[in-house]
């Protein structure tokens, strides 16, 4: 049922980040700084925050990823995402984009549709809502401020012509994660509903999609490997407590101890053209 | 000696907070976001964080809550911060203001003033030094840092007066904490001194509260529950450990962990029109 | 080997911050603001983050130290860093920079420069790359963002020559750190590699740092004891846990949890104007 060949793949793509290391930029929210800069960490990259519309460019050349995530938002910071994100298309550096918020106000709807008009993104990450609210005709369509108003079932439906529509990959997180490049799709089944109950780790899953990313060409590969990776380490981290305090910290002491074989093993990710429901 | 009905307040406003999930919407400072998302995560609260003058309209008509917090301020989050107060009092959606280091600097001591001018606002939150340079004609009065110089008994004598002159409801924190509208008056005898030891407990504090004000339409009692439900946190927390990284997290777990029956149990909440000495 | 007069010093330091708990006024970057804040708190000083201009030079004037840190710079901070900067001298508060990846990006290198050259600054505290960019003649030089590629053996050579060019106390950390006044140099052998694995541990060496200068005139004893005993606590923390999430919570405790006697005991500092290879 799940593919052992994406099971196998994720481990490889774990292995390669921890050797590599690569430096990913991010510009970011406020609020999930330290966190996904030590989830980076932990999973072997290096991060760097960086949001000064006069350094982006120079950060970006150094970078083996650019993680754009619109969560607390403001003018200066959509200037410097669009250069930076520009900047990584002129150097073919991967580009992945976390819409927090997106449907929620017409600021954080209209910067997200237009980073993706401007800048030519490999993943986006978000929740249904987020997602179902960036094709430019979808225009007035609300969220209830960040929280998923939508389910992943609902979304399946549009998501490949919606993939194909915005040139992208979707990795739409939910219960059970979708991912599709408007061709392909899987599933993701790894995680735990704990993760509902620390701020910031969809941010974080976006950031190791990040990862992910600058060491695996495709970027649904990438993204349904980091997820998976991601899940199973919070299924680690409910192992262990199932306290939210405890939690956090049990979440990037996963993402440091599991390995390549335990990855292997405990991945469960669903490939095929048909999305077929599977609860 | 204490208040069963007020008690009874604290579990009833816990469980409402938990069944209603109201969104409180954040504009407050860098240190302390991640933190207080995370403890309004777990006392069932949704926290959203948005400071853009773009949006923040837009996000308190989506809030049960609005949060106001000078800790890291600078010009724009002031224009931010009066945007969404009038917008959160022409919606009828509850705000409360925490001047942290009000008095310490022109800047938030003028600041503070200006949104109590401006902005109606249901509870202030803050430790003694910070409520008494509140006032107009207390100008020139100056604090260390953002650290308590007063005591909450020296506060006391002036607070009731201070809250009808304001219009508002205080909640002075510090050993025991002191809560007035101007007619009535609380004391909470709950909380630690580990909580010292721990930036932004005094923010997280005002979020609780924060959370409890979308639930509870009397902002005195609210304010009261709020403080009693966090200073059980903290002892809980400090049952567990007395050293203050562990604390940090024992904290967020215990606001997660503490049950209604724990609460109405637990809560030490006096009630009177009289401030009686109680050490 | 070990100086005792230094482990003496550094006991009588910790001793004198834990009773004077001075403020430290931090302009630092968003991703370690909450850590370096509990850091403070930990080990006994009271933190204030605050970075406007119109505000700065009051909140100097209540501190004890002034910690001036680019990790996430734009404009306005910078100009809040020199307006800080130049307060603190003229009410002789001593004043720590942290060039977060200077020679990065031009940004960075620039503004390390710029704060160099208009502030007195007593120590500044980097890893090897980052201080070997801060000489005007090095334009050009580049790190790989704000990872070390130069070893302290490599800065050794040019340390002290370095900080008597600057003017300043250089303190250069890695697996051993180094701190010169351009007369006298101490390495220091206390820390763990744990602490390469959490984010802006740093940045938290150097608000300790800033802690210690705030309680001792001597800006090389200050960073030598500062730095021994933050590594002393990384070593504690490493005896409980090699996972980095409960790393990061464990270096708290330790910060709090470590007393005079036993940072005496376990402090690792060599003295000496020649600096000798000790691996």
């Amino acid at each position: 049922m799940f593919d052992s060949n994406m099971a196998e793949k994720a481990a490889e793509n774990l292995r390669r980040v921890r050797e590599k290391k690569p430096l990913i930029h991010n510009i970011t929210n406020y609020v999930v700084m330290n966190y996904t800069a030590n989830a980076l960490l932990a999973c072997g990259a290096s991060p760097v925050m960086a949001h000064a519309a006069d350094e982006v460019e120079e950060m970006v050349s150094l970078a083996g990823g650019v993680v754009l995530n619109i969560g607390t938002l403001s003018p200066p910071w959509i200037e410097a995402m669009l250069k930076a994100g520009k900047r990584a298309n002129a150097l073919h550096v991967p580009v992945i984009l976390d819409p927090v918020g997106a449907g929620a106000t017409k600021l954080r709807t209209d910067s997200a549709r237009q980073l993706i008009r401007e800048v030519s993104i490999q993943v986006i990450r978000g929740n249904a809502s987020e997602i179902l609210s960036l094709p430019q005709e979808r225009a007035g369509f609300r969220t209830k401020g960040v929280d998923a108003i939508h389910s992943v079932d609902q979304a399946a439906e549009t998501a490949m012509s919606l993939a194909r529509e915005l040139g992208t990959t979707l990795a739409i997180t939910g219960a059970v994660d979708l991912i599709t490049d408007g061709n392909r799709t899987c599933r993701v089944m790894n995680g735990h509903e704990m993760m509902g109950l620390v701020t910031g780790t969809g941010c974080t899953a976006t950031v190791i999609i990040g990862a992910f990313l600058a060491v695996d060409p495709d970027p649904l590969g990438a993204a349904a490997t980091g997820l998976s990776y991601f899940g199973l380490c919070g299924e680690k981290a409910a192992s262990r407590t199932l306290s939210p305090g405890s939690f956090q910290i049990a979440l990037l002491d996963a993402l440091y101890e599991i390995g390549e074989e335990e990855l292997k093993a405990g991945a469960r990710i669903q490939t095929g053209p048909q999305v077929t429901a599977t609860e």
